[in-house]
């Protein structure tokens, strides 16, 4: 069942003594189950800063994968893939072409739904390879793991660290409905805090609440069903009962990658830290042929635009009203497109394989991002005081750009349903207008001063529970209770029984009383009567 | 209206100059209002540091007081209290002897409601004396401060800073009935969540759940009733309508004294920074005589003994107890004490005025601490790792003492019922019995184990504050809307209104319907029979 081995890109003997140099280092052992794609892109700077600081690391991703590149600095064990390398990149280019189809909201909803399913039946079959690979198991077993780091925004990693026995730092921007707020045990109230896919503010209106208090009400039942594979899995696999609840609420840590310049201010639990913008971390300086291009840009600057990492190409008519819209701004563009140059390009837009985004927006000509408002994205544009235009695509992209839209630092326009000159009057409005720029510094500004950088902070914790086997001293106790205790309805419900006994009681004791004043009152007159 | 000027303590000369390269360095201008007594001495340890780092500091306290000592190292404005010294230092004495004598429960209960209310009265007093010195008002107004530290348990600082238009950090262990949890908008679940003064742990009876609800949904109440005074005395002053709400809401940063090693886990909000363990910062080498004595304490090393620095001298026949139970142990004794010696004192136990309590803690001989369970004191046992017997006397020093005694790493004893042998044996039992110093020196290992420390962080988020002019970005949505609001009970009425419309609707529906059936079914029936 699917092979166990070294990524085959990697050189033999480098990896040999880079593994020699770890394993002798006087640092943690820490198992890593991450996921595919753009999140892989944040945690390889912990992962990296990690194996730099001499813990030995074995990072566990599965053979046929798209964005796990470069892994010499860890030990890596691949499993089977239930796909092929070639059926893997077709979805993908699939997926790339849907996303931009303009649908009505029932068959946003269908497309949405079968796209959930479709992910999950194949993440689900991806982690059933996983478990099924007993040699891989086996191997995992024997190394003695303080510790894993995973990404559980799917739990599989969860799965094997209960296996294992370790504790698990998770790192995310959160999960599918809300289930990292429910397993941490963070209060939500829904009246000021959106919930995902809402598109809401923490400034909502009346309807607005309705429809959050119902989506809130409707999330342990959706996340239930939603994490059932897992659950069935996992009980498979450990032998055992488990809830997806309980998978997810084992975490000792939770990493999550946003902070409260980005996300509205709302409750957080003492084992939620933050560390949004660490991303950012890695600043280098510009390649030489964008430092030419970049130089070539004038005083007018330059504007970087990318669908992020997972999105290369895009239907040509949407690609052409890009084109179209960027061609008369007077900023040089770095469009980041890997499919076929719309005819209409013009001469200041420059189509881009690849770029290194971050350290583009670093640059004082960067004048304004074009971005599907991905989380990390978002966060480059954030920490380097870049205003933004958003196209949003799928997932959170749409809560993203609502929430520096909220805050005046960027516009948001539907991709699928684009009109070149709404894109142009974007652009321009957010290079030209002062407000935008101003607000993406303030932003910036209270982003960057804090006392410990995302990156150190996500070492520190990392650390911690592979020191202490955990961070038990970080779990409320709230995890004893059920929902009915947790809500005090079994107190509520006890003094409410007290004060109806009580009501009655008195009430009975009353019409006794008055009764017999009445009989006491009655009786004379009977007895004058008789008389 | 009471005299504005420095305190008299202090060097004019060194001041000047001290004051001159404050004023002159690049940092940021600071009102502190602080809190007599010991909440002062963790403050001026941050006070202090902000000062070394350039900043221009004035510091606002009354004329009479108990702690405000050697402050050369920032201008002092003094207001005119509406006491003397001497009824001050006899009014601690009272409050010294009356803490200490066993009483009832309906008796404590009263004790308790009458110091209380003498307290507020005092305090409310020298607040209103601080806030009717014209000329000291004047003064602060013409400063133009950046912002406010103050210690809000009373909050005075609070009108001030309102009326100087400045935000303001908090710095506390917590105020009484929650009032920061309540104003700081942070959810409080009582069934995990003991209240102050409770004595309960995170894990409750449902007894005990019953009561803490209770408590927990009259804290509203009592907190309005207890704080009105300031609402009433900030009306007046700043000539609009306040809460104590509004007052308290208004803080910028709540910088708390302590973390999760030492309270139970918990929901906390993005603008409450952590800083437990501020006091420990300052280690010192320890001095001559207390080195001499330390030296000499052989291989049973010392207890450290001390109710603080609000308490020195106690009731004669409980300082006989304690000296009955210390005599027989075989470790030294430093025993804070400035009362009369009492005659069967030990020749193991030394009485001394004052003691370098963190320093001497923090000596590898140190065995245990015999604590008031004051919250600077058990933070510096928990740093020093040195298992503690707790004596809790007032306030918050029950429910601290809990927190240190539910963790394994201490015993509580009851001193106003002391029995000596009880004292002796629960001394030895946390020196002989290697379960309180396994556990305790893993609860400073987690405290300790931090990315950044206490001081610098409280540093940090004052500077912040300075800075920014506030910290608006942390303020959660809930501030902006009412309780029925935010609990969502407009939204449940409105979809309780609609279910049961919709049920009514039906109902009628199937009536009406099923009565057309009938009358279908009847009429030809009739009309048979008429046949």
């Amino acid at each position: 069942m699917g092979a166990t081995g070294s990524s085959p890109s990697c050189c033999f003997f480098r990896r040999f003594f880079i593994l020699l140099a770890l394993g002798c280092a006087d640092g943690g052992r820490l198992l890593v189950v991450p996921q595919d794609g753009s999140h892989w892109l944040s945690m390889r700077v912990l992962v990296d800063r990690l194996a730099q600081r001499g813990h030995y690391i074995v990072v566990a991703i599965p053979e046929v994968n798209m964005l796990f590149k470069d892994l010499d600095n860890y030990k890596v064990k691949t499993f089977s893939s239930p796909y092929s390398k070639d059926v893997l990149e077709n979805r993908m280019r699939r997926m790339n072409q849907e996303i931009f189809v303009d649908r009505i909201l029932t068959e946003k909803i269908t497309f949405w739904y079968e796209s959930m399913s479709n992910a999950t039946q194949w993440v689900v079959s991806a982690c059933q390879h996983f478990l099924q690979n007993s040699t891989l198991i086996r191997e995992l077993e024997k190394e003695h793991f303080d510790a894993m780091l995973t990404d559980s925004v799917f739990p599989c990693g969860e799965i094997v660290a209960e296996h294992l026995s370790i504790p698990s730092v998770s790192f995310m921007r959160g999960t599918i409905f809300g289930m990292d707020q429910i397993a941490s045990q963070t209060p939500s109230p829904p009246s000021y805090v959106p919930r995902m896919f809402t598109v809401y503010t923490d400034n909502m209106s009346f309807s607005q609440r309705v429809k959050n208090f119902l989506i809130h009400s409707l999330e342990h039942i959706v996340c239930h069903i939603f994490y059932y594979p897992y659950a069935q899995m996992a009980s498979d696999f450990l032998k055992k009962e488990v809830t997806a609840m309980s998978l997810f609420s084992r975490t000792s840590i939770w990493l999550m990658r946003y902070d409260f310049v980005f996300e509205f201010p709302r409750p957080i639990m003492p084992n939620v830290i933050l560390i949004g913008g660490i991303n950012c971390a890695k600043q280098k300086a510009l390649p030489q042929e964008f430092e030419k291009l970049v130089k070539s840009s004038g005083e007018h600057g330059f504007v970087v635009f990318s669908f992020g990492s997972m999105v290369s190409e895009i239907p040509m008519n949407i690609a052409m009203d890009i084109a179209e819209a960027l061609r008369y701004i007077p900023q040089k563009v770095f469009w980041r497109y890997t499919g076929k140059a719309p005819p209409n390009l013009g001469d200041n837009t420059h189509l881009v394989k690849w770029l290194p985004q971050n350290d583009l927006l670093a640059h004082p000509k960067a004048r304004a991002f074009i971005t599907h408002a991905g989380s990390h994205g978002v966060y480059e544009g954030i920490c380097n005081a870049v205003p933004m235009v958003m196209l949003p695509l799928i997932g959170d992209q749409m809560d993203n750009a609502k929430r520096i839209e909220s805050r005046g630092a960027g516009l948001i326009l539907n991709v699928q349903n684009l009109i070149p000159d709404d894109l142009s009057n974007a652009v321009m409005a957010v290079i030209d207008n002062p407000s935008y720029k101003e607000n993406i510094q303030r932003l910036s500004s209270l982003h960057r001063d804090r006392p410990v950088q995302p990156l150190d902070l996500a070492v520190h914790w990392v650390e911690f529970v592979m020191k202490h086997k955990g961070a038990p001293h970080l779990r409320p106790a709230a995890h004893d209770l059920n929902w009915i205790q947790y809500q005090s309805l079994d107190v509520m419900a006890f003094l409410l029984a007290v004060l109806l006994t009580t009501l009655f009681i008195s009430l009975k004791c009353s019409t006794f009383a008055c009764r017999c004043c009445c009989k006491r009152n009655t009786k004379p007159k009977r007895k004058t009567k008789s008389e």
